[in-house]
Parts: C-alpha cells; sequence; structure tokens
C-alpha cells in the first residue's frame, strides 16, 4: 500500500516531487467568480453562496451576530475553552517573539537611515469550514494579526446549508479578537475581501489556506491585495534512523494522510528494517481509522518510504521536497538541523510530533508547501507588518555625497535627479 | 499644467488615488509567451528577443562572457568606480543591520520553540536595459541579496539591437557579485528564470521591476517561484509647510516625473502661497530638461498639488497614497513620523531629496508603488531569507500537553492527530 523506492531511483524523484498548482480550467471558473463578485457585489457573493453551500442568505444574515457567538459559547464544553485559550497563550508569546524593532543608524556627520514597522490596518483570514471546524486555524492565522497589532481582523468562511457556523470555530474567533466575522467562502470570499462588497469592507492583505478555488483566487486578486501564500495540499517528510519506535512514525505518517486524498505523507530512513515495522503499523493502525478511506488513498497515491545509504542521502531528498512538515526522528536530532536548507517547521525528536505544532507549540501552522519552503515561510507576525525605509541626511553629510550621486545619475541619463542634488548645493552655496 | 486641487474635493482623490495594475489584454499576451518559453525554451527565448529587442542572439551569445565584463571596466571612467563602490558600501552596511538572528526559547520543563533562518539557493534579479541603463538597480536588487547569504544571483537585462548591455550595469553586476548574467528580458526572461531553458537555470525567487509586460510575468508565475512585488509607476509625495525652498520641492517632483510619462508626483501643503512658487519653479526647470517633454506629460496627466487646511490632513492625504516615496519637506519633520501609516521610503528635511535613497544611502531604491505600500515593503534582506519555525518538546512537556491536544483534535474529527499523541502515551505509559 504504502510504496518503498530507493533513493535515487528515478521513481522516488517521481514520486515525491513537488506537485504543481497550476489548474488553468479553475483559473477560468474564479476569474468569472471575481468580476461578478466586482459587478454585483452582495448579490453576487448570496447567488454563490447558494449555488455552492447550498445555503439561502440575505444581506442582513451574512455577517454573524454577537448573540450568535454568545450562543457558541453556551455549546462548547469547558475542556475544550481551556485547551484553546492555553494552545492562544503559547501561540502569542511565540508570536510576540517575532515582533521586529524600528532602528536608526547615525553616522559622523549626523546623517540617518532605518526603518519602521507598522501594522496593517485591516486584514482577512479565510476559514476552511461547511462541514469541517478548524477552531485551531482561527487562533493560526488571526493571532499573528493581533500580535502585530493589526486594528482590524476580519474572518470568512463558509456556512452549512443551515447557515450555521461551527460553535467551535465562533469560538475561537471572539477568544482571538477577530472583529467581523462573514458567512461566506470559496472564491467569492476573496473577491469581497479584495475588492469590497456593499456589506462587506476591502481588506489590505488575505491569509489563511483554502481548496484550489480560493487559492486561484487569491493568485488573480494579488497586487490588489497581499496574500500570505498559495497553499496546496499538507505534506509531511519524516526522517528516521530506526531509534523511534514504528508506532510513532506509523501515527506520524497517518496523521498527515487523514488530511486529504491529496495529502504528502513521505518516510526517509537507512534503517529497511525499521521501514517494514513501519508500514506494518500503518496498515495496523488504518484499519480502526475513522477517515481510513481517505489516508489509504493518500499513502497509495501520494506516500512513499524512500531506502537512503545514510543520513546525509536523508536530508538531500528532504532538501529536494522542500517539505511543509519535517520530523527529526532520531536519536541525536540537533545536530543534523544545520543540514536542513528548506523546511516549513521542523520537528525535532521523539516527543514532536507534527500534532503538537498545528494545535499547540506557539509557531502558526500555516506553513508553505508543494515546495515553496524554497522561498516562503511560515504565516508570522512579519506578515501583518511593513517596513519603511528611513532617511535623513545633514547638510553636511548632503554635501560631502552630492557630487557622487550626480555622477551616477548623469550615467543614467537621469538629469532631474542630478538637479535635485545641485540645485540645494547652488542655493547653499555648498 | 500642474493642477492645483484642494482636499478634500473629490476630484482630488480622484486623481491622487493608486492606479490599478490590471492589464488583461497584456496577461493574455504575455500567458503566450510564458507557455511559448516552457515549451520551446531557448528557441522560444532568441525568437522573442529579436522581434522584441531586436537583436538577434545564439544559444552561445545568451550568456554574457567573463572578458566582456572585463572590456566594461575599460570603459568606465574612475569616478563612476569609486563612487559605485561607495554606493555599494553604504547599501551593504544598510543591509547588513537587516540581517535576522536564529531564536530559540525553552521552557522549564526543557521544551523548546524558535527559529532559524536560511538564505535562498538561486535568486533571479530582473534590470531594465535596452537603451537605458541603470547600475544603481543593479546594486539595490543585488546587494541585499549577497548581504542574505544567497550562492546563486542570476542577473537578466535586455539587450541592445547589437546584443550588448551597458558597460556600467556590467560592472556595477559584477561589482555587487552577480555570478550570471543572460541578455534577455521581458516577460520572456522571467519565463525562463522561472521555468527553466537549456541555457538557464531556473531560480527560486525572482527580484526588481520591470515594465508591464514583466510585472504581469512575474504575477503569473508567481507560485512556480516567489516574487518580490508587482511594481508600478514610481510616485513620489512632498508634504511641505512652506519652509524649503520653492526649487528644492520643484527639483523632487522633477526627479520623480521625468522617469516615465506614467510617473505620479504629488505635492501637499498649507501654504498656498508656496505651492504657486513651487509650480512656478517647475515651468521654470522643465524647460531646460532633456526630458521636459516625458516630465511635463507625466506632471500634466497624472500630477497634482493638493492644499490642504493643516499638517495634519497632509498626512491624510499621504496615507490614502500610501506613496512609494514621501518627502517630508518640513521645518520639524521628525515628531510627524509616527503619523505615517503607509510608505515605502521617507525622506526627512531639506537635504535628503529622493535622488539620495535611489542612488546613495543605504535601503534599497525597489520600494512599493501603487498604494501597495498598505501591505508591501522596500525590497530587504528578508526577500532573500526564509524562516523555519522549530519545536522540540521533551516527554514531560509532551506529556503535560497530550491531553489538551487530543481534545482538540477530537473536536476537529482529526483522530489520527490525536492518536499520534496517544500512542506515545500508550507506548512510554505515561
Amino acid at each position: 500500500m504504502l510504496p518503498i523506492y530507493r533513493w535515487p531511483e528515478k521513481k522516488a524523484a517521481e514520486r515525491i516531487k513537488p506537485a504543481a498548482l497550476e489548474d488553468l480550467s479553475v483559473q477560468a471558473q474564479v476569474a468569472e467568480i471575481l468580476s461578478e463578485v466586482v459587478k454585483n457585489g452582495d448579490e453576487a457573493i448570496l447567488r454563490y453562496t447558494e449555488r455552492f453551500d447550498g445555503c439561502r442568505l440575505t444581506k442582513d444574515s451574512l455577517r454573524v451576530r454577537e448573540e450568535e457567538i454568545q450562543e457558541a459559547y453556551d455549546k462548547v464544553d469547558t475542556q475544550f475553552l481551556h485547551s484553546l485559550r492555553q494552545a492562544k497563550e503559547n501561540i502569542i508569546s511565540f508570536h510576540t517573539l517575532q515582533k521586529q524593532k524600528d532602528w536608526f543608524v547615525q553616522d559622523e556627520r549626523g546623517s540617518l537611515v532605518g526603518q519602521v514597522y507598522r501594522p496593517l490596518e485591516r486584514v482577512g483570514i479565510y476559514v476552511p469550514g461547511g462541514t469541517a471546524n478548524y477552531p485551531s486555524s482561527v487562533l493560526m492565522t488571526s493571532l499573528p494579526a493581533v500580535v502585530a497589532g493589526v486594528p482590524e481582523i476580519v474572518m470568512v468562511t463558509p456556512p452549512g446549508k443551515d447557515g450555521g457556523i461551527p460553535a467551535p470555530t465562533l469560538v475561537a474567533a471572539h477568544e482571538a479578537g477577530v472583529g467581523e466575522i462573514y458567512r461566506v467562502g470559496g472564491a467569492q470570499a476573496v473577491a469581497a475581501l479584495a475588492y469590497g462588497t456593499e456589506s462587506i469592507r476591502p481588506v489590505d492583505k488575505i491569509v489563511g489556506p483554502g481548496n484550489i478555488y480560493v487559492t486561484m483566487a487569491k493568485k488573480l486578486v494579488y497586487g490588489q491585495v497581499g496574500i500570505d501564500m498559495l497553499a496546496g495540499p499538507s505534506e509531511i517528510l519524516l526522517i528516521g534512523d530506526g531509534s523511534v519506535a514504528p508506532a510513532y512514525a506509523a501515527a506520524d505518517l497517518l496523521s498527515q494522510a487523514e488530511h486529504d486524498k491529496r495529502a504528502r505523507a513521505f518516510l526517509v530512513t537507512n534503517d529497511g528494517n525499521w521501514a517494514s515495522k513501519v508500514r506494518e503499523e500503518v496498515e495496523k493502525q488504518l484499519t480502526s481509522l475513522p477517515r481510513e478511506n481517505v489516508a489509504r488513498e493518500a499513502l497509495t497515491s501520494f506516500g512513499a518510504i524512500i531506502l537512503v545509504e545514510d543520513l546525509e542521502e536523508a536530508f538531500a531528498v528532504s532538501n529536494f521536497i522542500a517539505p511543509e512538515h519535517l520530523e527529526l526522528l532520531l536519536a541525536d536530532p540537533w545536530p543534523h538541523l544545520a543540514k536542513i536548507k528548506h523546511a516549513g517547521a521542523v520537528f525535532l525528536g521523539p516527543y514532536s510530533p507534527e500534532p503538537l505544532g498545528d494545535y499547540w507549540a506557539g509557531p502558526s501552522h500555516v506553513l508553505p508547501t508543494g515546495g515553496t519552503a524554497r522561498y516562503a515561510s511560515p504565516l508570522g507576525v512579519e506578515d501583518f507588518c511593513k517596513r519603511s525605509s528611513i532617511i535623513s541626511y545633514t547638510a553636511k553629510g548632503f554635501t560631502m555625497a552630492a557630487r557622487s550621486i550626480m555622477h551616477l545619475a548623469e550615467i543614467e541619463g537621469l538629469t532631474a535627479h542630478g538637479r535635485a542634488i545641485g540645485v540645494r548645493l547652488e542655493e547653499d552655496g555648498l
């Protein structure tokens, strides 16, 4: 079921290479949804919500009311609320450490350069919904914005057929400090956040993962607003040396595989014997899994066990994949951290399974997928701030630099640039 | 010529509101160029270079040779080289201060979270060319990558009809440490960098401004590779209180206007008398400008002087525009810095004209345009690094968290996530 390859077999590379994102058929559909929302605003949103979510709403019922949120609190148990609040605390303390400080440097002539950070003013977070129920995603997307100091955080999530949003999602949004919640999902939600409608004011940036329609919509509106990333199917790569119980590795592979039939779960090891044990464990644990079919299909179609000569080769495979999640199931993982070139999140040791990061430890679980960890980072405070460069020269500092700047401007044929310098020298007889 | 409006006149807002980027006709053309390059590689690149740049190249002449770079040094004067090297030094020292440190925090149970930074492996920088000649753009795009520690920096720039690249551009590339230079521009260059050809290996991220074709190509390849931003026409906004010589303000407006017929130059002031003087100065300085026609058309079609009641209103206008360049031509600029919500780069005081930033001071002159400073930052070291989150829990830390994580996973209906936790408790009898 879970195929085994030997690196660097060609079939192994074929199997594990990052999946391409593009799907042009979807692009055409999504482009139409965007232009419909631009043209018809709320009316278009309500129409698509009825078509795609099977839910008939009105302009008045688009936004979630305060009472609904209060009712949601009555529906969740205290254990959930306690766990959610502890997770929130962990996420906030991690991201507080990400905050950047403004800085300046001044030279001996008094001239100064530096940079200042400002929070974004209004951001939109997309939370998958419908049947699913992801309070953790609410915290992992909105809390970095809260820590950044974003004053307006807007959440969109597709409603159920009855128009309802799961109580845990609403409670998480309220706990996180989300100010506005709208029952709208898919490309139409992204369009509303990017261009605005009568009911939903546009935002400056849209974050949070969604299905292929949401992802394509984010790509198309990028430029009109900022976006965090283009998220694909979730991935995990385990590097094991046989020192950890096979049941751990098997369970971690399955925790990824149950997400989605396109989820990608890989094990890389130099211990063939241990690999077979992990594979048996996967079979054993699969049979009792409620989402057995999803997990089995994901592992069969996209999963792999890759056998390597040694750990050096294992890290070469990992850097080739640039995985979203990377677990180091090694007796002594820390010395190997330096070998990791590309990974969204790295989990070291037997007691750091990926769900620990999904729900608890603090770093956002919104991570680069599909090999984009080669250039992209986990969602963080920097997604919700921007820098401005600061330049302030003194007359003395300016005069010392003037001739060189004028010469460079002359070389580039930008006379007026040179004159902006020259006119100051003349007027002041510098 | 340079129209004057009174804020908040509706016409004033109309005039200064950010220009929309989208141009779908261009999108179709660009999409075709991309797929041609994907299909036919070098052959397509050479074909487009002949069509758009009027230059016939071969696979062998696509890449700039070492001797060409040495010859370029013989063509530039020592004053240029000296100025270029001083600018390089300033840019490197500024960006060195941007570098982030890896960090970890450990709690009393020994559990640890943190983040590490890694440079990108291979980046492509786009440098406009043809008739133009922008050594400063070479430094401003490549040096932040050098400081970040990117091992492979590839430059693309359109050749002249004779296939030549201006000597100052080649010298700047060599001084900056660019390792590969290819004579290709436009959407075909972006395609080559994103997808690769026989002669050009693909990169992880593409940075640097270009024309609308380049910008659209960057948008379309985003996801396949990272990009820095979608750059539009350059902009400047001056806020003046009448304390600075009108000739300064006029020269600074013109330094922006000469870039491009679509360049946007705005002056916002509460001193109508000073505004008229600036306007007269603009007319006076224009007449002797080699690029007079470009600058005049830009100012006439897109420029504006906006009269406001007071400086509070001036900063409201500025935050509405979110300008790429913002000059504070104020007697006492520093106290006002806190009012700036959105700006690419801020220039404080009479001796900090925008060209000082274009060529000299240190921060990259690649800045967010078209209102994108609402969510985007200047090009910097962070564009050439990515973070990885680090999570490593001890058995004790894990056990303390286990029950809460399992409960949250259960709420989300992700059984296998819960089991990845549970199996560890069982196996170890924790």
